[in-house]
């Protein structure tokens, strides 16, 4: 037996008993004639005491421990002189009479503190180490915990676990494939799922009725900063339903969420239709913790004499709370900052609410006091405010006004990471248009339906169509979306056909779909929310990275074991494969 | 909203509620003006009444509703005159007022009984339509159960869900890998993993103390009956603990399992070297639902004139309870049994217990009544039992015994599915040695500790090195296994070296595990549980593929989706393949 106690269980009731503790050896301390040990493991830290004057070899033993050395001791409880209120068990010392080395350490690259003095690359190559750290290990427990009432959760309410399979199909629609040669089939190739979302709706053709799973999903896209290519998903699906039942479901879900791991009680969360997001936002995931909402002011901005706005199809501005003082200084800065290529507008206009109520502003060549005021009124200024106003084309000047917002939230620090605000946003358009492609792609993805009163526009609007397709977006940031689903053939051909499939390629790629829908399909819908976005948001974070234990950087490299690696030739032979 | 109740749901004290139901329409009479549906959900089923006298149009719709359309309807509880005690809703029946067709059916390929008249392959086509049946959907609701039970039991011991990555590195060794191209790092392929081995090791290096996770795993074998290219594991591993810890855990979690969804206690689970395994059942995961343990012979048997037995390396029999009134025939046809090309004896000697007290053997000639009790003493032999009697090279003749027994336990309907017998059978081996090789092999896998008492045989007699292995035994199923492992860098080369790793070769495959046993490991051990055999095994059945939602068939294909399948040359281009 390697261990009676952890290293964070003792306590001043635990006073004169014997114990046996395993652990790392966290820090050491030579105090005259004395060495002080801090014992770590998962569950804390416990001081270990040895004195010269009783042992003499077993102090010098210990003296010669280095950092994250592995030992394990016996000792006796003892009351501490100098009590540490910090430490769990900073009551107590173990007066240690024998001692093990278990295993040595080399010095590690890096310390085990809260804050490490390891960068980012070396804490990854050495990610073994890294757990040892307490924010990392704790953002691992807590990941676990979320999972857990997360299953509970669903369970309770009826759901089933069904694992569905890894290896499917490769779709060469929506992000790509990662694909897996089969040796047994040769010329042919499995893929690994971007989602479990053709199989769960084959569960609800199958009668399962509630369906989740917390599931690892793959995408081979170029990384942007903070995406993994394989990630994992809290994946449900429920038959005859609504989207209400089904946005009553997993509001209450992130309700129990946000109740039991971070204490903090809901009522129902607010709703907003996409076309409200972009309008009063300029995005649809806006953050809501705060303020700053869109005001638009076509009609009060424009035919007054400034050709800039008179030329542009949106004017719209934000009111930033306590900014009015801002100097000429500070305002060039900001117009410096929308000017970066990252947000890439031509220019801002701002204009002050003074403390005395009146206005100054980067235009008053054109405005007068009482313009102002509509402004301000139009963006729910107050006094001391600053209001901030762009123009341009609609799409574009929406994004940076909303870069602009989060921007100016961040200073002011309203992006509180203990503060949560969960927003549903409703009414997703079932198609958006692909300047690159110049052709409609599915904006959710090609199984969503259309809403039954706007089917009658795919043909002639197809823009216009919206979807009964919703995203749970917190904190400005996407938790999770679905929608409800198509479950008639008919239907499912015609949406294909809008996406640009001929009739064989549908047949070929969702052919057992859609035969599945001549059985007594019923109505279905669901929903699926990222994981790892979820956690690092309960967490108070927003970098997805710190709560995966083995994460891959921005290449797709895994830099401990360091892979992916180049293959053996007698593996590629036998998957009949050769490099170009 | 599509329902108010599910069709599993209603009772006597609903009687004269107005309610909705969705769901199939399994089953469809006509009665003389009346038609009569059985609804069906997940839930249950529900009799719909529609009379052709109260509403005429109503009713003709009713009449032509096919079987597995999917119809929603509104109606008033009523009881039912002959009750069905059968169905959980059998004391009522829904006169309907009201029905919407939600969605058609084709005329289904099979039947949705619980008795199928579908075969394997057209079932598994149309899973979907399989999964409707109520076995198939048990099983995998039974499989949650037994999910969610293993999830919670495992976390309220402290053990940690922590996800591990599924892009890993390819390692030649053991099964083959699945292989998944990089299109990032061109000419580099990730493997999908066999188990999360060293991920869970590195994870006891990092001080998460206690690991666990449910997981899927990948091996890319030629499949053999009842395996599957992807296969789920109950995956753990703990730091600090000797085997006795270990075994204590997962027997608590068998325990658990087998009360909580079996209902059925158990005290301590008995254990078995794996010496004792082979000795006594000739393999190493005997079902011991039931007797016939192996007796040797050779002291009693050699030496008495029977050539046969006098040249061989073992003879060994077993006792079958009441078959000493086999006839001739039957004895022959045993003969024939053994002599079949999957056993591959060359012969089989029996001898029968009389009831009254005598023997009477194939070997009379040989072996007198005196040799002959003393052949029963040796097996165990009661009166009315037949002796079999087999001879050979020791690991040959003790497979092939032990072939008989199961057969004979068959026949005799001793491997009863609702009986559990668990076993732990302990002291595996370190190495085996492989014919094909001709080179010893990890019996567990490289990373298994061997026990320190025989560490200096492995120069000398590695085939007698034992390790803390083991195994959790059911019915005769291998459930899962574990060891304790190395922990120390200089060991963990050893054993490379023994299994044949050049340094090159050890480093290139497992540096950075090597490398992690520098910095502090502790000693750690684990197992893992095969999720897919145990939930068959508790569930009473012996298929697997009954018990996993989308299984693939023993070309590794799914048949549903048709997968694996060819890829667009785009796509190969990407990756830099080509096809050889």
């Amino acid at each position: 037996m390697y261990r009676s106690h952890s290293c964070g269980e003792l306590r001043a009731s635990n006073i004169n008993e014997t114990v046996r503790l395993s652990g790392w050896v966290h820090k050491s301390r030579n105090l005259g004639g004395m060495t002080f040990i801090d014992l770590r493991d998962r569950y804390g830290k416990t001081q270990l005491v040895f004195n010269e004057e009783v042992d003499k070899n077993l102090s010098e033993k210990a003296a010669k421990l280095g950092r994250e050395f592995v030992i394990q001791i016996e000792g006796k409880v003892a009351e501490r002189s100098s009590k540490n209120a910090e430490m769990l068990t900073g009551d107590v010392e173990i007066i240690v009479s024998k001692l093990i080395i278990l295993n040595a350490s080399l010095t590690p690259p890096f310390t085990m503190e809260d804050e490490s003095d390891g960068g980012e690359e070396l804490r990854m190559k050495y990610r073994y180490l890294d757990i040892r750290r307490t924010p990392v290990r704790e953002n691992l427990i807590f990941r676990h915990k979320v999972s857990m009432e997360v299953r509970k959760y669903l369970s309770d309410q009826g759901f089933i676990d069904v694992e569905t399979p890894y290896l499917i199909k490769s779709t060469p629609e929506g992000a790509r494939d990662f694909v897996v040669p089969s040796r047994m089939n040769e010329g042919q190739f499995y893929a690994l799922p971007q989602s479990p979302q053709t199989f769960k709706q084959l569960l609800m053709v199958g009668g399962m009725d509630k369906y989740f799973q917390i599931v690892k999903c793959f995408r081979d896209e170029d990384l942007r900063a903070d995406r993994q290519p394989e990630f994992t998903q809290i994946d449900c699906e429920m038959a005859f339903v609504e989207q209400e039942d089904i946005l009553n479901v997993f509001e209450g879900l992130t309700r129990h969420l946000l109740k039991e791991v971070k204490g903090v009680e809901f009522g129902d969360f607010p709703r907003m239709t996409f076309d409200d997001a972009m309008k009063f936002y300029g995005n649809d995931k806006p953050d809501i913790r705060f303020d700053m909402k869109f005001g638009e002011l076509n009609d009060l901005a424009k035919n007054k004499g400034f050709n800039v706005f008179d030329q542009q199809e949106l004017i719209v501005g934000i009111a930033v709370p306590g900014c009015a003082g801002y100097s000429r200084k500070d305002t060039d800065k900001l117009i410096d900052w929308v000017k970066r290529p990252q947000v890439g507008a031509s220019g801002l206009v701002w204009a002050k609410v003074n403390e005395d109520g009146t206005y100054k502003s980067s235009v008053d060549k054109f405005y007068n006091q009482e313009d102002l005021a509509a402004w301000a009124e139009r963006t729910n200024a107050k006094k001391g405010d600053l209001i901030l106003v762009m123009s341009g084309d609609t799409n574009k000047v929406r994004a940076q006004l909303s870069a602009l917002r989060m921007e100016m939230a961040e200073r002011l620090g309203l992006r509180k990471a203990d503060e949560f605000a969960p927003l549903w946003v409703i009414d997703f358009p079932l198609l958006e248009w692909d300047e690159d492609t110049n052709a409609y792609h599915a904006m959710h993805h090609p199984f969503t339906a259309p809403k039954p009163a706007d089917v009658h526009l795919l043909d002639t609007d197809p823009g216009k169509v919206k979807a009964n397709a919703y995203d749970l977006v917190m904190n400005g940031n996407e938790i999770g979306g679905g929608s409800i689903r198509i479950h008639d053939k008919t239907m499912q051909a015609t949406m294909l056909r809008h996406l640009g499939f001929s009739e064989t390629e549908a047949k070929a790629q969702f052919g057992f779909l859609m035969d599945a829908f001549e059985y007594g399909a019923p109505p279905h819908g669901g929903l699926a929310f990222g994981l790892d976005r979820l956690v690092s948001i309960l967490g108070g974070q927003e970098t997805i990275r710190d709560f995966i234990a083995f994460p891959k950087n921005n290449s797709g490299r895994d830099v401990m074991i360091d892979a992916p690696a180049p293959l053996d030739n007698a593996q590629l032979d036998e998957l009949g494969l050769k490099m170009k």
